[in-house]
């Protein structure tokens, strides 16, 4: 079983209820990776009998660490209508929230439609770029393969202080794994926290909200497969101990999958 | 009393929970303007006893169509950290819910800072310009004193696809009022949805989710006052039903307020 299979596993325990369990492959300095809490919110949707249509908007909200070993979630469907549902999600351990959740799903129509945001283009080839080597001693960052086209040679933290926390990268999961929205939702939050590429230089912080909309359909996940997808990410505005940054997924060949936001807490 | 302040009236009725009311004045195609209802979202927390700090993100969901008329806001605070502090707040309407919204309320502390995004810069002063007419038949619309800098002289629905829907606006209530996070909140919904931008056609629609970081404390606030504030809003991608946009906030002086991002549905 991949790992991150084996990371989004639910054991419903009664209407709404299951046990979920962290998992050692996607370990983060403290607790879980954020993303892959993120899938696991998802997951507890995609996977309730009740659930209409496929997630159009998800945020994620920490309040705590999430201790090693196993917490329970609780999955509601707030509103079903005739095409969108509303979900409240809550993650608890030791009987306290450690993490909340809203989703919205929905069965989507064909429309009108066109795109803004340009998708990277031109990118080289993944295989012939180094796979990001910063962070790789936690166990999360082994299971995406990270490779920057954007800034090049990215020097870690050296301590220069530089104005653009903009980056370009291929990513996907590691081992490979079919794209699925639990993934997509995970992925969203694995874009490096901006201020690294502000400061060059470590800071406590940590994702307080991340909001994630998703514009693939089944068909564009099935299309993209295991492929490389193209990311792209940026800080807006950094004060008083918070920062947003925004970021995009792309297909393979520059179809917009999904786009994200989130805000950090940090100290510096 | 100004309307805003008559909209954001809540009543407490128990422990977390509040009466609510809407008011005519911010009365939209059917139910009211939705930024007055996050506005009350937001309100029920900075209102409750037990809030710690000042919003740092907040996410609101419709669920559905607020009827006029009496509903009931129940705000929880499910986790309180040392400086942070977790929110999921439930508007009900007849035993059912109609919108969800979780918020995060924070201390801030002077860090390190800066600033990636661009405010708009040299705009012509706002008493030059013509306030926007179109709407203006809905109540909401009395009450926000919207004035186009970009696009300029926008023609409306003149069925002639556009390709670009990003706008720049000053906008501020209408009576003038100093600002403060409620109204923060509710500006951050003032922009038009972006289809209209896009294909100067009517369409039905209506915002599904939308989230609002604030970047202001309580001193940017009131440096601000009740001038006319700066806006910008550009939409990302438009498909099956749905489709995304973001927004800045900044005060008269180019200072970076809030930054918002919303998932819009459509039918066209």
């Amino acid at each position: 079983m991949h790992p991150f299979d084996l990371a989004l596993q639910l054991t419903p325990t009664g209407t709404d209820t299951y046990e979920a369990r962290t998992t050692p492959d996607y370990a983060n300095m403290v607790g879980p990776f954020g993303g892959v809490t993120c899938a696991l919110m998802l997951q507890s949707v995609l996977q309730h009998p009740q659930r209409l249509g496929l997630p159009i908007a998800l945020t994620v909200n920490f309040a705590a660490g999430v201790a090693d070993g196993p917490f329970t979630i609780t999955a509601r469907a707030v509103r079903t209508n005739r095409s969108t549902q509303h979900w409240i999600v809550e993650a608890l351990q030791g009987g306290e929230v450690v993490t909340s959740a809203t989703a919205v799903t929905a069965i989507r129509r064909e429309t009108w439609g066109a795109s803004e945001l340009q998708a990277p283009s031109n990118l080289p080839d993944p295989q012939t770029l180094v796979r990001l080597p910063q962070g790789h001693r936690l166990p999360w960052a082994h299971h995406y393969d990270l490779r920057w086209v954007q800034p090049q040679n990215y020097a870690g933290f050296d301590n220069q202080e530089h104005h653009d926390s903009s980056s370009v990268q291929w990513l996907r999961d590691d081992p490979p794994r079919p794209l699925d929205f639990a993934a997509l939702a995970s992925l969203c939050d694995c874009f490096f926290p901006r201020i690294f590429l502000r400061r060059h230089q470590a800071a406590p912080l940590g994702t307080v909200s991340i909001t994630t909309y998703f514009h693939a359909d089944e068909a564009a996940l099935a299309a993209q497969g295991d492929r490389y997808l193209m990311g792209a990410a940026r800080g807006q505005h950094f004060q008083s101990g918070f920062f947003d940054q925004s970021g995009q997924i792309w297909s393979h060949d520059g179809r917009l999958l999904a786009s994200s936001h989130q805000m950090v807490y940090f100290k510096a």
